[in-house]
Order: C-alpha cells, then structure tokens, then sequence
C-alpha cells in the first residue's frame, strides 16, 4: 500500500477556512490494481486528502471459465477492508466506486460484488470500456496544464483507452480488449520472454488498435500523453537508463527496454533500475502493447502524465446534477439522434413526477430515483427509431447497449427496465433477471411510468389532469375524476389493471 | 374461388404483340383470405391475366398456444394447390409469395411455409407490417388516379395498415394489430352481437389508434380511401340500403349498419342486401374496426379503391433490380441515418465480390447471393452507432428488427446473419438456428465477408490487391502474396482459420 500524499492535479489548493469542506472519495476496481483517493471539494477545487493503491491483479484471478476464483475474491476484499476506514463520514453521494474490464469480464462478478458492497456499504458501478475512457481523460485533462489537442493512452490491465481530446472536451473516446494482465496469460503464460512471444503478442495489439488508427489518425492531436502504471515504469525505467529525460518515453528508449526484456528471458528474472517489483511481471506484455501503440500511430515520443481514472471520477461527481452533467448531455443527444417526439416526451415526464409526488413519501423514492423516472418517460419512445412494432424491446436495447457517457451499467440497466416495462405486458422474466437489491424499488418506476404512459394515450398537447394516487405497500389505488361511462381511458386503464395484478402487483381504479 | 377476371388498375393495356410479354405472378397469404394475382407485362404495363381468391380464414385456425392448426393448414395447402397450375412458366424472379400477420404470429408458421414452399417450388416471404403497408399503398396508389394527399386504409384479417401518401411516395406507414379475425375471436367469441361487445372492441381499437392519430393529423390528407374485403363489403351494404353513392361509405351509412348488426343478435343470423356469406361472420368486428378509424380520424367519408397488397407486390416486381429499386433506398437511408463509413464499406463490398468471383462456380452462387453480400458489406459497420464494443450484434439487431421497406423477414434474416457472423468468432449458435434451407449457402457468405474484412483491416484508402481463392467442396484455400515473415495481415488470418476451422469449416493460407 503506497503512503496517502499530498495534491491533486493543477486545481488543489490550501485547506479552506469554515466552513466544513465537502468531502468525496472515489476507488476504481481495476483489473491490476484497486486505487482509493479521497480529496476536500470547496471553492470549485480539490484538495486530495489520502491516495491509497494496491496491486490486487484481479484479472490473473479469472479462470478458463471466466469465473474469479476464491484467492483472488479475498485479495480484493481484503484490500477493500484496508480502504473502509477511510470512508467514514462520507455520504452516498460524495462516493462513487467503478469496476472496469476484469468486472465487465467475470462471468461471477455480480457475487463479487454483492460482497463488496456489503463491506463498504455503497453501490458498486461496473462501467462501460468508453465511459472509462471518457473518466480517463477527465482526470488527465486536468493533470495536463497546456491547451491544444492531445492523445492520451491509459494501459490497465485488461482494456486499453484511447481518447483524444481538447481541454475538457473529448474528441474520440475507445476502449480496446487489451490489457498488461490479460495480455500477460495470453502470451507468456510459461513464462518465458522470447523475441517470438513478444512480436505475437504486439501483433495481436496492432490488430486491435488497426480498428481505431485511419479514424484517430484523421482527427489528429500535436501531443501524446499516456497514463498509467505500465507507462510511468516505462519512463523511469528509460530515465534511469539515460536514454530520455525523466518522464518521457522516447522511440528509441522503448526499443531499448524490449532488447533488456527479452534478454530478461523469463518473467520472474525481470528487474531493472526504476521498475518496481510488483510490475515486473506484467511488464512485458504492457511493453509489448506501449510498443504496438507507437508503431501503430507511429509516435516518436510520449511523455506520462499523472491524473487517471480515479481523479476523473472526482472531477465528473462535482460535475454531477449541475447544469454541466454529463448525463443530461448525453440524453439530449441520444433523444435528438432518435428523433424522440419532444412534446410527448414531456408529457409523458410531467405527469409521471406528479405521479411520483403523491407515493413519494409511502414508497421512500428519493431525488435520484425521481431523476431516473423523469429520464425513462423522456426517452420511453426512442425504441421508434427502429421499428414501432415491439418498440419498447428496441428503446430497451439502445438504452442497454449504447455508449452512454456519464452513465453506469446499472444506471443503464434502470433506464432500459422502464423503457422495456413501459407499455404491453409487464415484463415479468426481466424484471426477475434483476439484481434483487433493485427489483422492488425498479418496478415502483416502472408503474408509475406504465400510468404516465396511459394517462397521455392520446397524445394531447398538454398532460392531462393528474388524477389521484395512493400506494399502500405494493397496491395503488387510482382515482379518476370521470364517469364510470365505458370510454378510452377507462378501457385502457381496466387492461392495464389485469397487466399489473398478472405479476402480483394489484391497482385498483375508483371514478367519481 | 372467384373467376379470372379482366384488368390492372389503371395503366392496364391490351394485350401487346410479339415479343412474348414477361409473366408475373403475386400470391398474398393474408390472414382471412389467399389471393393470386397473374400479369403479364410489357412496355411497362401490367395487364391481368388471372386473379383468384379464397376465405381460407388462417387467422381463426390459431389455438390458444398460437398455434396454427392442421385443419387451417389443409385449408391453406388445398387452397395453395388451387393456384399453383397458375404458375406454371413463371419464372422463379417473376414471382412472389407474401405471408402477413397470421403467419407472422403463428408459432409454427415455419411448418406451415415449409410445407406450402414445397408445393409451390418457391420461396415465401413472411413481411413485416410496415412493409405489407408500403406494398399496399403501391397497389392503392396505382388504382387512384387523382394526385393530391391521401390516407389509405386497409383492414386485413389479423392486421390494419393505415399510409398517407402523395403519388407513389407513402409519408407515413404503420401496421396495427387488429384485423376482423382477431377481434371477431377477441370480442365475439360467443357468437353473440351486443351493443356492449361492439363498443368494447370500438374502445380497443381507438386504444391502438391513439398511438397514431396525433403524428398522422399533423401530416394531414385530402382524401381518405379504403381497400379491402371488410370496406369493400360496407361500402356494398350501405349502397344497397340507399344511404351512399356507390363505393362510398358514408358515417350516417355506418351508424346506420351498426345499429342493424347488433340486431342481428348473433354472428350466424347476419345478413343483409350487398353482404356475401363467406364474409358475415367477421364483419360485426370489421365495422367496429372501421367506426373506430372513423371516430379516431373524424372522418365523413371513405371511398373504396380496388388494388390492394397483391397489386403492390407486382408494381414492386417490375420495379426491383432497377434504379428505383426500394431496397437500394432503403439500404442508403439505413447508411445514412447511422453513420456508416462510406469509404470502408466500399473497399469491403470489393474485395468481397472480388472473393466471391473465384468461388462462384464452385460454391454455384447466383447474383442475388451476390446482392446480398455486397449489401451486408455496406453494412457490416453499422452497429458502431450503438457501441464499438460487440457492434457485430448491435448491426445485426438493428438489420432484423428495423422496418426495411422492400425487405422481406428472411431477406433481413441473412443480412443479419452476416453483420453478426463478420467478425471475432463464428457464431455457432445462430447458425444452427437458421432454417435448414439457407444454413449452407449464409455460411458461405458469411465466410467471405469475414475474409474481405480482415484483408480491409488495416482500413486502407483503396481496397488491397486480391489474394487467390479456391473452394473445394466447405474448404477454402486462400493464396496470398507475401512472404511468411509474422506480420498483422497473417496473424489475423491464422487467428481466423482458427475460428472457421472451430466450426468445421476449413481454411488453408499459403503464401509465396
């Protein structure tokens, strides 16, 4: 566990004087090593209060099946248990903790992490390979003081991400399945380093980056930047060889090092000056992959910037539920490229949180939840896109698999759940596929937004008048102020009474 | 049956002299009738030669399982054994068999097709619903002559297609899921005739209009218009009892026969002056579907136009293969709206004709095979809209789900299968899932897809110089000129004839 130090990036500053500074933290579960960094937020800075970092190799645990195994569960818990103190005193929302590809991968991940969240008592966000990439390059963004366009390259242990960006903004955002953990089983699993090995396990990575070369090579940048362990060991190991400057990684400082390394034979015989122990072992594969990234974008140096995804992580919860939320962003763009109609979509929302507002307090939703609801009822119609047969099943998947900048899985999963359930039958073998932690307080929302839908069947111009509602543990009664007369929404709502009471979930209607 | 009878439409002609004019042929499995249309065309025009139809009522052979019984069946084949001494000479690019909504519902409808392809000796397309919409409109626009804008309404046995249109350019498409058979069995399942039973059907079809009412008043029509046996035969009563022009139905007319049917009482004592009896049965839900169209869209007055899905498909037939070949447009739309790299998609599309040309002979491939690779090259990309990461199953969803104008299922099917099998491994599973017919001849083209990707990996500007291809029975052996030095085109090609090699399909590379 390396020691808590001091700053974080350009932006920290003094410790405030009163008030109390909001405290955040953020912990990234990567495939190589799990890192805590908690920090003081006040007067738009952030002023890094500890930084822990331990080498869990997460991805060396997975076996042939994909499944983590029990050594490497309890490594990661235990690592866990060491950051727990230092999350005391910290609220739900000043915490966010991401898993990246070893979490994406493992076939038994959702057992790890329902351990893991037990222990730290929080949520658990395993996150999409260009939502890292995207974090990445916040926190990098922040790290590099200079303007114009610049490459930054992140090597972690099972992905690789690539973005190019300007100031705070990112230009293209990917993320490739290769990692100095992965790529260590893949090619030199005996443990010998050979020419041959080496030159197989840089072409298997210059097939992966052949995928994003032509387009990145066509936006272009003047700066390459990389983060990450296997690239700050590569810089001091060719510093401390005087072969570049201390931190810049030179073409031929690299080429250098991948000569040492095959004369190194064997992985457990991997030691040089400015390379730590714990890293000697991944070292190669991540050489082999660095090596493929300069060949490929044909680079003639990079130099190593600090500020990774962790910090990113801060950066984007300050940003959080302000006017510059990534989230709304991304949603905008989604509805806009779908052609979601505006007006019903609005509708559809403002009756929805009227609706909310009534069960609020019986069914203990909060503001997060709330935000959800308003977020499904403005995108329930994307699915039209595709096709308006079964649209609710397309807008589910767009939701599911899209790249959504900002956005977890989970969050993703909620928002494909209530467009999915919006409309028809209520789903009921998707709704049991859910994590139990979310099934009853998803289907809440889901309900709701199945009323909200109803209620503007006809697509009117304004929402309609809010009808009554009360939740009493899982039944809703419905009050309408209209007569009993048989007429469109009454028939609707009748349909859609025997929709919910199928599953269990009984909604009476009374008409005055 | 009834009688071959005269004309096509409006552009018909008399009979051309020599040379011998071009025969087609259009069958239509609709769920409450089957209908053969035969014309013989030259100098563009179309002039029937026979036309047959039968109330095989496959709509109401459905169990509750959704199962197609085997007394519809024997019905449909009988009636598919009346037609067939129709098509004798017709060529197989001369002829086409369109199934709708009951065979699009039914579970075993693959029985059923495999069963009548065979007595037939062709293929049947099960459409989607916007493309039974837009089929529609092409045989209704042809029978209207005016210009001006025009909603055309077609109530089928198991669905509703509702087009507004200008000349032959629909604006709006949409298929509803009601039709005269399904509400007849939905609502009057009894036999009997109510006041409440037809309000109650009225209510679920206004339930289904309501997502369509709005958007389609917005684009606004000058004339309504509706094909079909159901307006057809209401347009016959209400002319018959004095309250409407000829071919025009009227509301009070409408009114007027509603009221008379629930005097009926029951569904076996309709019948009335203008109403055949093969058509009693169903009307009473025929006439709650059309009074809902009514009251949803405010109409005073619909006239009935002759032409109807039959005629669309052969005004489609003679415009397939053509510069305005609907699928074409479609393909550029879908291209378009996602984004697709125009550049790769072309230099794929050529080395993969390119590939095809040497195996041809040996793997007897014709040129809509052809087509449809070159097709699934210009699209192979398209799921990267959705996300980089698996976007070989994001394209292959958005290609069998979307609403392709002039793509039947199984066409969408292949495309499919392409977009998914063209890269990472080959998808075993979806393979084996494909009917028996096409398992052989999609592998194929699937197969070389895969290689023209890989030999495009690298993205270039022009498409790379072909490599040799030889097929030898499912073995491909591919000649390549380069050396045997590792290098990323060979290490992608290795790792490929590994894939292929997994699920039994072999592939040799040599080099020189």
């Amino acid at each position: 566990m390396t020691a808590p130090t001091d700053r974080f990036a350009a932006t920290a500053s003094e410790p405030a004087i009163a008030p109390e500074p909001r405290r955040l933290a953020a912990i990234d579960l990567g495939s190589n090593s799990f890192h805590l960094l908690v920090a003081n937020y006040q007067d738009d800075r952030l002023q890094v209060v500890a930084r822990l970092g331990e080498k869990v190799q997460l991805a060396a645990g997975l076996d042939e099946d994909g499944l983590l195994g029990e050594d490497a569960m309890t490594r990661a818990l235990d690592c866990l248990a060491r950051f727990a103190p230092f999350l005391e005193g910290i609220g739900r929302r000043d915490l966010r903790v991401v898993g990246t590809n070893a979490l994406r991968d493992a076939a038994n991940s959702q057992d790890f992490i329902e351990r893991a969240e037990a222990l730290l008592g929080t949520r658990i966000e395993v996150i999409a390979g260009r939502e890292e990439a995207r974090l990445i390059y916040l926190g990098a963004a922040h790290a590099v003081a200079e303007d114009g366009r610049r490459l930054i390259v992140d090597i972690g242990g099972g992905s690789t991400e690539f973005i190019i960006g300007e100031r705070f903004e990112p230009l293209a955002l990917e993320s490739l399945r290769m990692g100095c953990v992965t790529f260590t089983r893949r090619f030199f699993d005996s443990g010998e380093i050979t020419e041959k090995r080496m030159r197989r396990a840089e072409l298997a990575a210059l097939s992966e980056l052949a995928n994003i070369r032509r387009p990145y090579q066509t936006i272009g940048w003047a700066d390459p930047v990389g983060s990450s362990g296997t690239i700050k060991a590569a810089a001091a190991v060719i510093a401390a060889a005087g072969l570049g400057p201390e931190g810049v990684i030179t073409r031929q400082g690299l080429l250098d090092l991948r000569k040492r390394l095959i004369k190194c034979k064997r992985l457990d015989k991997v030691a040089m000056a400015g390379l730590k122990a714990d890293r000697a072992r991944v070292f190669p594969a991540g050489i082999a992959i660095l090596g493929a990234v300069f060949e490929a974008f044909a680079l003639d140096e990079m130099r190593y910037a600090d500020g990774a995804l962790r910090e990113g992580v801060l950066y984007d919860m300050v940003g959080r539920n302000s006017p510059e939320d990534s989230r709304l962003k991304t949603l905008d763009n989604l509805s806009r490229s779908y052609g979601v109609d505006g007006r019903q979509a609005d509708n559809v929302a403002s009756t929805a949180l009227g609706l909310l507002d009534q069960v609020r307090e019986a069914w203990e939703l909060d503001d997060d939840q709330a935000r959800f609801l308003e977020w499904g009822s403005r995108l329930h119609e994307v699915g039209l896109a595709i096709s308006h047969s079964q649209f609710h099943r397309h807008g589910a998947y767009l939701l599911e698999y899209s790249d959504l900048a900002g956005f977890s899985r989970p969050e993703q999963r909620l928002l494909a759940f209530l467009v999915r359930a919006h409309r028809r039958k209520f789903p009921a073998k998707e709704w049991q596929a859910l994590p139990t932690a979310e099934r009853r307080s998803h289907a809440r929302l889901a309900r709701l937004l199945r009323l909200a839908v109803i209620l503007n069947h006809s697509r009117p111009e304004q929402p309609p008048a809010l009808p009554g509602l009360e939740a009493d543990g899982e039944t809703l009664h419905l009050h309408l102020d209209t007569s009993d007369e048989p007429n469109l929404l009454l028939a609707d709502l009748e349909q859609e009474a025997g929709y919910q009471q199928a599953v269990g979930l009984p909604l009476t209607l009374t008409t005055r």
